[in-house]
């Protein structure tokens, strides 16, 4: 199953709200319906969202194609400045328009359609890149992953988080496919249930053995011996090593360091931002009270409630045992170790 | 709001599924009325469990009062051994019961009529002596409250889990009455979601500022310097102070000791196990996977998905920086300290 694909001027965005009861394709015809899929997770996953603002992107220049190509540039622009907006915490927004604006300035197209042509071949092209990267990603990880290895992950870092294969998954796809032997424990992840409804989705396709667990289990299935490695994605990288993801990944990781249990982080080179000196400097989003109080229309908090609702933490590099990204793994000090990997 | 009252032969339960949405009061005139609602958590909270199960043995005599003495205490005690098997990890239960069955067996009455007489008036002085307990727990927790604390609590340690105003939620609510200006964060504690459904409501009825987080907000609201203190119940506390209480407090606890932010285990002696030396030697119940993989009647994963699902941890004493009881605040080493108080 595809997260995404691109059809006949059209994006079509599998809605990831709805699995894993219902399998149901968005239809984006305008970059609005892609910027409003990017808000309510319909597609959700740092890559992933990456991919997709890069096809709305190309999605807001079709409907510009009339205009003059200096008017037409600077609308572009417009565009992709909505569009990096619709949420604050994933780099790999901003990273893949910021890709797609340096294509339509150093297009040679005579025309706006030419100019268009280029910007879906770099869409493509991100998107394909996503894919191999992971792939790739999946091949370094797999040297941390001994056999038999029950791995905790937060969240989904997976196929449908990236254009496919997976961060994190990647990984523990990879280890599976080489015979590993290995097992999941899934965190749920609330207040959205990534892990519960998307995690165990895509392993259970796969035939790796998952077990969810709620994510105030995590601490004691460490305790009990259960785990022996954690993988999780990431949402922003700083340049030091200080990793944004999914809430509940800070909680996992001072689990883990506990309990000595490696933390490994998967994620393409295009989630660190190398601009960031630390993660105190990574925008946190906080979301809607109604995603704690309810789940799927139920209300399971009293009305009128106060809520906090951070989407994202930030896990110190302190407690990150290696990052794993596309171009190898990188350890402490983190600074010098991604560098390295540019 | 009573969380049970005795009336007419009959026990009144406050149905705690269904809260906050529904206030149903189930009317238990059979043991077996009890028995259920102490499975399904109809009725749930170490004290709570055990006042209902002493209320549940009057049910149980009164249907038997025919008998003569001799068999009719004999059937006592099974019945006795009935309701202690409906849950394993709550000593209370155990406890109350023991209780129950030594004024069966020192009671000075001619009949069985009299017998049951005796009987009721010994649960209702259980039920009593939990509601007085926990306002003398209340009054030497309140030394450990610094003004404007900001308080986070796991699952419900309040007047639904007790007779009446509750462990943990006791010490709140007497630092509130003493006007401490404290505010609280309540753990939402999934599965059954008892922070999100009835901490919040118990201590929005007494305008008690609380905010609710998920489970794996805890430590990101520790990081970010937003907690001043923890306090939990507990459901069994092992003679050497290990804490055994609903699942994701050993979490709390590793996360509170890793910010060095103190970390209380409010109960009642009655909660302590002097019988057992350590934490692991406590049972811990595992529960059914459609707590986990559903809510509120909605599937939130993938149909014949794994589930692990332990209703309650251990945390090591070592994380506990004390134990408030009725008699007073024990400390490290709890051996020492919590045989002090006996």
């Amino acid at each position: 199953m595809e997260t995404m694909y691109w059809e006949d001027r059209c994006l079509k965005l599998l809605d990831q709200t709805q699995l894993p009861s219902k399998t149901v394709y968005l239809e984006c015809t305008d970059y609005h319906d892609v910027m409003q899929s990017i808000k309510r997770l319909s597609v959700r996953g740092a890559p992933a969202i990456g991919a997709s603002a890069a096809y709305g992107l190309v999605i807001g220049a079709l409907s510009e194609e009339h205009l003059n190509q200096t008017t037409f540039i600077k609308k572009i622009e417009d565009i992709a400045r909505e569009i990096a907006s619709t949420r604050p915490t994933a780099v790999n927004l901003q990273w893949a328009l910021e890709r797609m604006l340096a294509r339509v300035h150093s297009s040679h197209a005579r025309d706006t359609a030419g100019i268009i042509s280029d910007m879906l071949e770099e869409a493509h092209k991100i998107f394909n890149e996503d894919v191999e990267g992971n792939k790739q990603m999946g091949q370094h990880g797999l040297n941390l992953i001994p056999h038999g290895a029950r791995i905790l992950t937060h969240c989904n870092a997976g196929a449908l988080a990236t254009a496919g294969y997976g961060t994190a998954l990647g990984v523990i796809r990879a280890a599976h496919e080489k015979g590993l032997d290995i097992s999941v424990y899934a965190d749920e992840t609330r207040p959205l249930l990534q892990g519960a409804r998307l995690t165990a989705w895509e392993m259970m396709q796969e035939n790796i053995p998952v077990t969810i667990i709620t994510d105030n289990m995590a601490g004691y299935l460490m305790y009990k011996g259960m785990v022996d490695i954690v993988i999780v994605g990431a949402d922003r990288i700083a340049a030091n090593g200080d990793v944004a993801n999914k809430i509940g990944t800070y909680s996992v990781a001072v689990l883990a360091k506990q309990h000595n249990i490696p933390f490994y982080v998967a994620a393409p080179m295009s989630t660190i931002d190398f601009k960031l000196g630390s993660g105190s400097q990574i925008p946190i989003e906080e979301r809607e009270w109604h995603e704690v109080t309810g789940l799927a229309g139920q209300a399971v908090a009293p009305e009128g409630v106060r809520v906090w609702n951070p989407a994202f933490d930030v896990t110190p590099s302190d407690l990150v045992t290696a990052i794993i990204t596309d171009k190898g793994i990188a350890r402490s000090p983190y600074a010098q170790g991604l560098a390295a990997l540019k």
